[in-house]
């Protein structure tokens, strides 16, 4: 419980910091260990040539919920950091928010693994965007 | 000549169109069939929490790149879209800008495969940060 | 259920063809549509220096697994190929056989995408040994 | 110069050793630091129902070649090992043998990079049939 608390705060912090995930708007919506929810809304400097979400967004919020769930699963003091990430697109990105549900299928000493479901909700329907399989690695926290 | 001409056009003004790519400042630097470079700015709003380029960013970038240079090969009318993306981080992407050269491996009927290095280039020192391999198909390009 | 009864006779049919799969014994566990799931026991040439299976064995079997289970999504007269073939290894392949399960999760005109999940049976138990994501696309099913 | 010679030999040892990468046929071609070509002529047992090499013969093919390209630039005593494996098909692999060419782009201290280009050599001439990307990691090297 108390370090389901600590993670959620690490997360929470992490994405508020000032830099790419807070300025597209990027909430943490559910933490729990080896899985980590973010939800992206829609703004006009996200989209792609047909108003849907572009793929390099969609892959960014795959990546950061894939090292959010990663991370939560390591000792304090440590964070997971992208090694590779594979991103497959299987319905345009269309809706006014993005959901992506990121869960570790391997914690190593040095490697995890986790898959990311992304999902657009447009007027109340959600439909699967995008799914991403991230390998990552575990460094020592920076200090800040 | 002409079709070069033609397509550097198309590329630059899908880049430069409202959304993604012209919000975080994207720049075409050379366009020759199957080959692609971008370049990318450094700005506040594009780092994660070490001030490097974030990953979802050098993703979006190496997609942009490679859907524009397997767009380059596609006869007009027609433009490649994104089916997966596989980014390998092998370096941290410190520096001043980015330069993401793409250049297509294949170009079928509906398939396209194209590699992209994304380097990072600080104090005039240029540094591989990224590859990437990334499949696309071609659909017909909509009417704007 | 007529259906489910032709693309099972297809999938056990190409699995028994001489060639790759039959050579190292691929069994075909079960059928249903966009799933199905294979069966490959331990032989002496399988292995790797450490006596688990092969990578390139376990990326095979999930190949196989995926093309099968896309192709059992598809009408009459078509088969799915791979396009890119995503492994990540998660776990040592230890055991007496392999089960991989695959699962269509897009299924296109011309693209499908499919994950599958290699598990390793060692004395009753089962481990996750890798995890695969396929991108396929449709063709005309040679005639034989 | 020792050093090569070192690597070589204990690339054709792993290579030569009873299990799947000897009792398939595959060749080692050359050896340098970060470099390794092998080599895979046709067997009955090789094909996929079409004649061409498996998809999977091809996978494995590229994994062993990277694994030989990473492992040449660690010191003694150390292994690479496969993390994942991203293999593209971009043209059917038809002919009388594989060639598969590795370099490593990236050799850390726990996680290396290999890039793989398999081409399939018919009557002399050689076709581009895939390329693949390997993340491994450095493990101690089992005393056999």
């Amino acid at each position: 419980m108390q370090d389901t608390l600590r993670i959620r705060d690490l997360i929470e912090r992490v994405t508020a910091m000032p830099g790419y995930t807070s300025s597209i708007g990027t909430q943490v919506v559910d933490v729990a260990p080896g899985e980590v929810s973010l939800r992206l809304p829609l703004r006009p400097e996200l989209v792609q040539f047909n108003g849907h979400f572009h793929g390099g967004v969609v892959a960014g919020l795959a990546d950061h919920a894939a090292g959010a769930a990663a991370t939560s699963m390591l000792p304090p003091g440590r964070i997971a950091v992208t090694v590779s990430l594979n991103t497959n697109y299987v319905a345009p990105a269309r809706g006014e928010y993005l959901l992506a549900k990121a869960r570790t299928v391997q914690t190593g000493g040095t490697i995890s693994v986790a898959t990311v479901e992304v999902t657009a909700i447009h007027l109340g329907k959600e439909t699967l965007a995008a799914i991403a399989t991230v390998t990552l690695r575990a460094v020592e926290l920076p200090s800040t």
